[in-house]
């Protein structure tokens, strides 16, 4: 088997990915409103434009103070001081000074007046006859936030390649910030090839098999936010048929084209032929299981194309463990990776050295630890073992596989 | 402070809202493409249409046989099985038959010809002169993946409530369904409320603030993709623009209305004037720090409204372990939990008995264990704190705090 011999590891694999990536496609920058940016993947570094808060605020309800005003207060000596004015922190006010022996209501959020460092909470004082009663005494800058406290202008909020989260769409708008530069989605169509595929919800002979690897990897894609993917598309097992198909998208402005099936890494594969007539292989096979017919080729010296299995459960893992680790890689995105936890094996599971092997397991907890059930390893088609699972463990190449009871990895889906 | 002796526990608070939600908002179902469903919830339990697969089939490319012509093979005394036939499982073969003594050619994902029971990889065997060489006794059932193996006919996919995910789509495309039943996505509206604010990127003058909490809770919202949330409007501290603002909102058909600040729990507390008018608090106030002020309350008998805090992490949080959580809790919603790890304590973080404290802190891995860098306690204003954040531990009501390396459960942000 001739395509044996060229299988290359998934880090070589991911790596010569995305080079051609960023080699062939050109990902221009759109500015977006900061509401519709949420899972987008910012294209510049973003800065605070302003200090946060930008006066010193109280952090509670309560009274603005002089610390000075209340040392030596306790229980048995309180301390009593005048509240005489009414502050409104949005009416010019801006003359408006804790006198010594006096107190000035404020709320949470707002500046303080001036002469005042500290803040006695509402639950902490009596409030009669326009006096308050402090009991103990109050340390500068209690409840307050300070000037530039949360970020100063200037600072750094994010940088270029960071996944834009709640969070961070928070801070740019209270740094007044309403629109954002973000990379424009990647272009994606999804071809499945087989003269055995039917489309879901048609009628199916006997004979055929339901589609349902490019429905996967199109729901992936479409989930991680990164991709404009357009519904797939079946293409019968014949080169020129797959040849029109291809170069119709590509035409259409595509940026990569996806195909499912027809790797069989053997002598009737068309995607062989498709890209022998047509263009080279970047790389043929992968040694990873399942996964391992997964395949990237370039057409006509410029139009990338990723091959995955006909196998949902492989097609699954070319798209998991490669193709997205190298767009990641390819823009330095930060904030996409699988979420991970440390968990015990339930049982052995073995590799084939050489090959990384993805488990599927399902993680349980029990007694405060997490357990990784591995779910049998053969048959890349049976979509159950997704279904019935959360995680996955990476078994390195070098490795004959993990002992029960071992303490792995496990990255979680989402 | 009168409102101080009606807080509710989060608990309570949750039970109560889900219980309005589910009195008030009625949720029609709606059909849609399995390519569109990602995300969405489940309105009904769906069901394996065909046996996958649907006859016994390949888990491998290599030949079929039948087990019983492999008995006593050995390194050294091979058996050799003649390959006559050339089998293509779409064309109509229906007769062919592993004959005593031969093998069939089979790719991975072929149904097995009649008579055979196993499949040896082709890596396995010599193939020369229209023979293949076998050197050890294939086992019945070998790299075969039996009808029904997957999934069968009539067998359980998902239930009502299942955030769909990419293997579910995969498995309802190989069962052949294309559509499948959701509860259309809630309507929600959010007002944020407070004279003191202004839209982020218009002009601002001193002492006023950029409003970023209402922009929190419209992007964890839209992230969780189970709402269909507008753009956030600013309404200022007068009841009756709130009231009309509300009103507006809810006559254009959404089905909650959210706001954000207003919510002093104070004398100047412009929701409970509005509240007073036109409706009832469900709760006014809720046991949790952050989030102290959320609030809930319903308008003419018939508008639902969450009140959130005006500073964002107490919005963020009262949205976070309170408002969507009552939702999950609604529509019995299975798959949108917050995945979650445990790590260890870098240091005390003190609670106020009698509250939830959610804690945010920062995860990070040290020597193949999770540690938890608590994030300064206060401040409900300071984003930054969640900027710098990943995750979150809830301190439960009854507990001082966890001491230092105290080994706590952390929900992870997504």
């Amino acid at each position: 088997m001739k395509a044996l011999s060229t299988l290359i590891t998934v880090d070589n694999a991911i790596k010569l990915l995305a080079n051609y990536l960023k080699e062939l496609v050109i990902l221009d920058v759109e500015t977006v409103n900061v509401l519709d940016a949420v899972g987008r993947v910012l294209a510049e570094d973003v800065y605070a434009s302003i200090d946060r808060p930008e006066e010193d605020i109280s952090a509670v309800d309560g009274y603005a103070v002089n610390s000075l005003d209340t040392t030596g207060a306790s229980y048995y000596n309180p301390v009593r001081l005048a509240v005489k004015v009414v502050y409104d922190p949005l009416k010019k006010q801006g003359n408006l000074c804790v006198e010594p022996g006096t107190a000035i209501k404020v709320h949470t959020g707002w500046p303080l007046p001036c002469n005042a460092n500290a803040v006695v909470m509402s639950e902490d004082v009596e409030v009669k006859n326009g006096f308050i009663t402090v009991h103990r005494p109050v340390a500068a800058g209690t409840n307050v936030i300070y000037r530039g406290e949360d970020f100063k202008r200037g600072e750094l909020l994010a940088t270029r390649g960071t996944v834009i989260k709640p969070p961070l769409i928070a801070a740019l708008a209270a740094s007044g910030i309403d629109k954002v530069k973000v990379y424009r989605k990647i272009n994606i169509s999804i071809i499945a090839i087989g003269d055995e595929l039917v489309e879901p919800g048609k009628e199916k002979a006997p004979g055929k098999v339901y589609d349902s690897s490019s429905y996967i990897v199109f729901s992936m894609m479409q989930k991680d936010g990164v991709f404009n993917v357009k519904y797939p598309n079946i293409v019968r097992d014949d080169v020129n048929e797959l040849e029109d198909a291809v170069l119709r998208e590509f035409e259409r402005g595509v940026d990569v084209v996806v195909t499912t099936g027809g790797t069989g890494i053997s002598e009737s594969d068309i995607i062989a032929d498709f890209v022998e007539k047509r263009g080279k292989f970047i790389f043929r096979g992968v040694r990873m299981r399942p996964g391992r017919p997964t395949s990237s080729s370039v057409l006509d010296h410029k139009y990338l194309l990723i091959h995955f299995s006909g196998f949902p459960v492989a097609a699954w893992a070319g798209y998991e463990v490669l193709f997205r680790m190298a767009v990641i890689e390819w823009l330095g995105i930060r904030g996409l990776d699988r979420l991970s936890i440390y968990a015990r094996l339930s049982r052995r599971v073995p590799n084939v050295v050489g090959y990384k092997s993805i488990v599927r397991v399902a993680v349980f907890e029990h007694g405060g630890e997490f357990y990784a059930e591995p779910y049998m390893l053969r048959g890349s088609g049976v979509i159950s073992s997704l279904l019935r699972t959360n995680g996955y463990v990476i078994i390195p190449e070098d490795v004959e596989g993990f002992e029960e009871n071992t303490r792995v990895k496990v990255y979680m889906y989402e």
